[in-house]
């Protein structure tokens, strides 16, 4: 598949040797995640939700209950800014002016759509669950009607996307490299802690599921 | 000072018991953290930029180049939803229905605006860097007149703000609960690494500052 183009709204104009345009870049970022923050307006005021997402092919989806005001205005958005940040390390410069961060951030814009056909739904929310606990969904207890009811699933192919990556060390001023005050980076991740039992777990209940970050 | 009330904008009508508007909270919950995701409206469409924020009284600030694009967008904006988040855990629960994230989230709206005078603009860099850094300002290398000039600084009255937090185990069906199906939580934190020198680190130059997350 063709890779991005820059357009109006996601042409970096500012640094734009940080800008990434490729699906390859586009989507390792938005596979990294799976916390993303929905952009959307409302009588011309603009909001932003955080929400869980997975990614499909060239499609994004993320869901939640029926009533959710968040879900009912973008079904009927025409447009939405869906972005993913990670934050990779802090930058720290000889100067103020020098600080940064490393990131690898994502952009996307697009017209979200409702999944209204029950099979595709179910099947929306299986990847959702496999995407974070890989293999956990067939030890479930299947989702039932009243549940797949209940639940809106949002899918929004991606028409427009720009990636946004800093990376390496500090860039200071060259006379400021005889300071001697430290730069470098810290490194900065998410990780996952040690699995916390629900206080009624049945007998005979497994260990916990493998979690993908 | 008062705390906020729930507005159209603010007001939770889904799990409104996830809803807090005291100041206490919404304070503690933008002090934990320092990126948030910015939403703004440029020609009715939404944009949502993360960058790096701190908080002050009652007023968030952020910052970057005079030239960039965002800085130059919210400046005219006459709304912006500024939203931070932070994720506690994974809620496994025993049907894929009820799979739930704990979170702490605050959504806060207000009209940004310029800070000009020199002093305060130095005075907010210098916040901003013993938020992250805390000791660091004056090691530092002093932030000159040009550079000062290149940054634009921005503030934001918290005029409307409402937090959303979910704590807690999963809340399964009763009849789930008898299911031998693991179920409970993961944590999730994000963890500062060991910090790595800059390969041009001068003689004599001391160990990495200290990092507040």
């Amino acid at each position: 598949m063709k890779d991005f183009s820059p357009t109006a709204r996601t042409r970096i104009k500012r640094l734009p040797g940080r800008a990434r345009y490729d699906r390859d870049t586009v989507y390792s970022i938005l596979d990294a995640g799976f916390i993303c923050h929905v952009g959307y307006v409302i009588d011309q005021h603009p909001y932003v939700t955080p929400t869980a997402y997975w990614r499909e092919g060239d499609a994004v989806y993320w869901h939640g209950s029926s009533k959710s005001r968040m879900l009912v205005a973008l079904e009927k958005s025409p447009r939405v800014c869906l972005t993913v940040m990670h934050l990779d390390a802090l930058v720290v410069a000889r100067s103020g002016f020098h600080k940064s961060i490393n990131y690898r951030s994502v952009m996307i814009f697009g017209k979200p759509y409702k999944v209204t056909e029950p099979e595709e739904k179910l099947a929306k929310m299986e990847a959702f669950v496999e995407r974070l606990y890989p293999g956990r969904w067939p030890e479930l207890r299947p989702v039932n009607k009243q549940e797949l009811k209940a639940t809106t699933v949002l899918g929004m192919h991606i028409e427009e996307a720009v990636a946004k990556v800093r990376t390496g060390p500090p860039v200071d001023d060259d006379e400021d490299y005889a300071l001697p005050i430290w730069a470098g980076l810290v490194p900065i991740r998410q990780v996952a802690g040690q699995p916390v039992d629900d206080g009624r777990l049945a007998q005979g209940a497994p260990g916990a599921p493998r979690v993908r970050l």
